[in-house]
């Protein structure tokens, strides 16, 4: 027999290149942080939706072109219909939103958390196949709306864990304002997308880069001097009031931000906010306030979530007007810096709180009934499958991060006791009772 | 701007054949039934992994050929490489274990709940999209591990809330060996796949490709009369009995076979499992145990959980032998059978427990301030967003259905109080205190 097998061609076992498998190592902590999220966004009122992995590329490719064609997997199908894999969740909403329109009652505010394709060259942190976490008002076009994403954000970071971040926040409309009244507003997408490129090129690149731009040393120097926040410390509201000038005077996007930080105010979270104009978001469609989230003591993993407000999105596919505001996670990332950060939520990666070594074969049955016993008090009890010598069953304990291990030979059974012990501190409690042993795993 | 907007040409909001959106009315109750078990899974020391979509056609293929060839989506991507999506959960994870063997301690219990994509012909109940729920332990021949799945499947049934249920098993070994006692083995395969369309093609015509098959009548007979159980209600060990004996004896298979029914008696739960020999899922790879779960109200939903031993899995990818029993659920129409139940797991497709309605737009930061208090119950709270008349508002809640509806004006607020309507029963509690107000919600 064995000598068959070796003759065998054994296919080598590879993945592709930026693709990866999540071993339980990694799938316990990212399965308990989109636990956390989901049960999170509901507490709101979000609801979760999900759509196809391929769509005709037709559909998913209308908007861009450009650089997102080279990135996208696509294919003709048996059927020789052009279809692509989704490379984010933005655009198979909007496409949701023209198609289901008349299921939905609106405000309509979803979740969608599910894997990305695109691809590009993997390097460090990248892959081809990611997860995103995307979260949407659609159908109220107010800052209740703009609001409630920002507020619902703070708290998500609250509920992981993680209390050092900051919202670094701005408005495109305001921008834009800004722009028509430099006279520069035919360059705004070219302007938009030199003013992101900001923290990583710095301000002497940009400068250049504006300059070039817009034919003139002021007018870059004026764009310059919106963008940039002298004074890190400014508060909120003056600095609107000087963009606000800056872009001729009180309009209604300045009213609109008043009226969001008064909210932000009155929930006593408005510390985790800044007024940061150098925020555009490259992309086109955004239209209201726009956001990105910086974790302080991790600055370099840039923002792990960002969004802002859109109020055409479904034009594509629908001549109905919807106004959304949204937001984004780049799961990948965001558990890569909660690990860094050492955060509670991901501290959990043992398979179980329990395990029932096999101390003698014939017990088999009574350990059943123990472990069923243990899971009805909702203890993840893992019963040791084989006869194995104890320091095989341990090194299966210690491998799997599993805290306690519990024996129990004849002598235990008749006398309705086990013993129980702490696989870290090696603390052994002997000859006590189900209850007991139930009582000091829950406490811990 | 309407008609420049008018004149756009609109992309058809479509989706491809076979492929389907969730919305959240079928999203809701697919996560609670995931959650459900992930939590169960846990219960019993399982942990979760997750493969990549795309891998190489040859490391997925390798196996197969044949009719999934045809049905599978594959590629070349822009690196020239052949790749495919995965058709199932169980030959990435054969390739799984084989790359990562080194780094798992055995015995291995994962559970993995994921999309799969065929092309087949997309028929009633049948998409190119759907998902998967495996649970498997590797590392483990024995009897333990094979009770521990059987087990394990039970109580996934009981809290799903389903209790007319029926497990269908047989032994593949002690199928072989009766073949191999009848002289017919080499024609083994071929007799599984006849005898697997049993339910489908009835008797008489697996009568006749059995003759067709072993070139006599009698033979054809003979492994009729092994796969028959005359009498519905014969006790399980008796037909273990009677099938030993058709396979000339006493062997392994019949030792372990009983040690299973055994542990299956300790426990309690012996009388959902029928020893069926008709059983013998079509696959090649099992070896020992094989099962089939079928809902006694819906007969004519199939099987909805299905698996078996296999004792050499990942033999493709590695010399290294991996032992194994596990078991799938096709998610999708477990979900459909569910529905048709009527399962208490499904019912809760609200997307919020209380709306707090908006009844003087002056009052926002209160409603929030409102909000935020019963959603720290853990109440799903949602503030309607939109300055709507009231009549709008209750669609929306009744659209979402919301159970509960909260409204306060200004004599509310400055006397601390809140008035609360249950939406179904139309039942009001006015003016009273918010603490009153979460322990209503709760009570129900």
């Amino acid at each position: 027999m064995r000598v068959e097998r070796e003759k065998r061609t054994i296919i080598e076992p590879k993945v592709l290149k930026g693709f990866r498998d999540f071993l339980p190592s990694m799938e316990i902590p990212k399965k308990a942080i989109v636990n956390k999220l989901e049960e999170h966004f509901s507490l709101y009122g979000f609801v979760p939706i999900d759509t196809p992995v391929l769509e005709y590329t037709e559909v998913l490719l209308g908007k861009g072109g450009g650089e997102t064609d080279k990135q996208i997997f696509h294919f003709l199908d048996n059927g020789e219909r052009d279809v692509a894999m989704r490379f984010d969740l933005t655009v198979p909403f909007a496409r949701f939103l023209a198609l289901h329109q008349n299921e939905l009652a609106f405000p309509f505010k979803r979740f969608h958390i599910n894997k990305v394709w695109r691809g590009e060259n993997p390097q460090k942190g990248r892959y081809r196949e990611f997860t995103q976490c995307d979260f949407d008002i659609v159908g109220a076009d107010n800052a209740e709306a703009d609001y409630e994403i920002l507020a619902m954000m703070e708290s998500s970071f609250q509920v992981m864990g993680v209390t050092d971040f900051k919202f670094s926040v701005a408005h495109r409309g305001l921008f834009n304002a800004f722009l028509t009244h430099l006279g520069v507003e035919e360059k705004s997408t070219e302007i938009l997308r030199i003013v992101d490129k900001l923290k990583k090129i710095g301000t002497d690149e940009v400068s250049a880069l504006l300059k070039e731009c817009t034919g003139t040393k002021e007018k870059a120097e004026d764009i310059l001097s919106y963008i940039n926040v002298e004074n890190p410390d400014e508060p909120f509201l003056t600095t609107l009031e000087r963009l606000s000038s800056l872009a001729g005077g009180e309009i209604e996007h300045t009213a609109r931000m008043k009226a969001i930080y008064g909210y932000l105010s009155d929930a006593g979270i408005e510390d985790h906010f800044t007024l940061d104009p150098s925020i555009t978001r490259g992309l086109d469609y955004y239209t209201g306030i726009v956001y990105e989230t910086f974790l302080t003591e991790l600055p370099h993993f840039g923002s792990v979530c960002s969004g802002g407000r859109y109020n055409d999105l479904a034009s594509l596919y629908t001549k109905e007007q919807l106004p959304g505001v949204g937001s984004s996670i780049g799961l990948d990332r965001l558990l890569a810096a909660l690990e860094e950060l050492e955060s509670p939520v991901i501290q959990r990666a043992s398979s179980s709180d329990l395990i029932i070594l096999c101390l003698d074969e014939s017990l088999r049955s009574w350990y059943d009934q123990l472990a069923r016993r243990f899971r009805s008090e909702g203890i993840r009890t893992d019963a040791y499958l084989l006869n194995k010598k104890m320091g095989a069953q341990f090194k299966y304990a210690e491998a799997n991060h599993i805290p306690y291990g519990l024996s129990c030979g004849t002598l235990e059974k008749s006398a309705g006791k086990v013993t129980l012990k702490n696989l870290k501190t090696r603390e052994m409690h002997q000859m006590i009772s189900i209850e007991e042993a139930i009582s000091i795993i829950k406490r811990n």
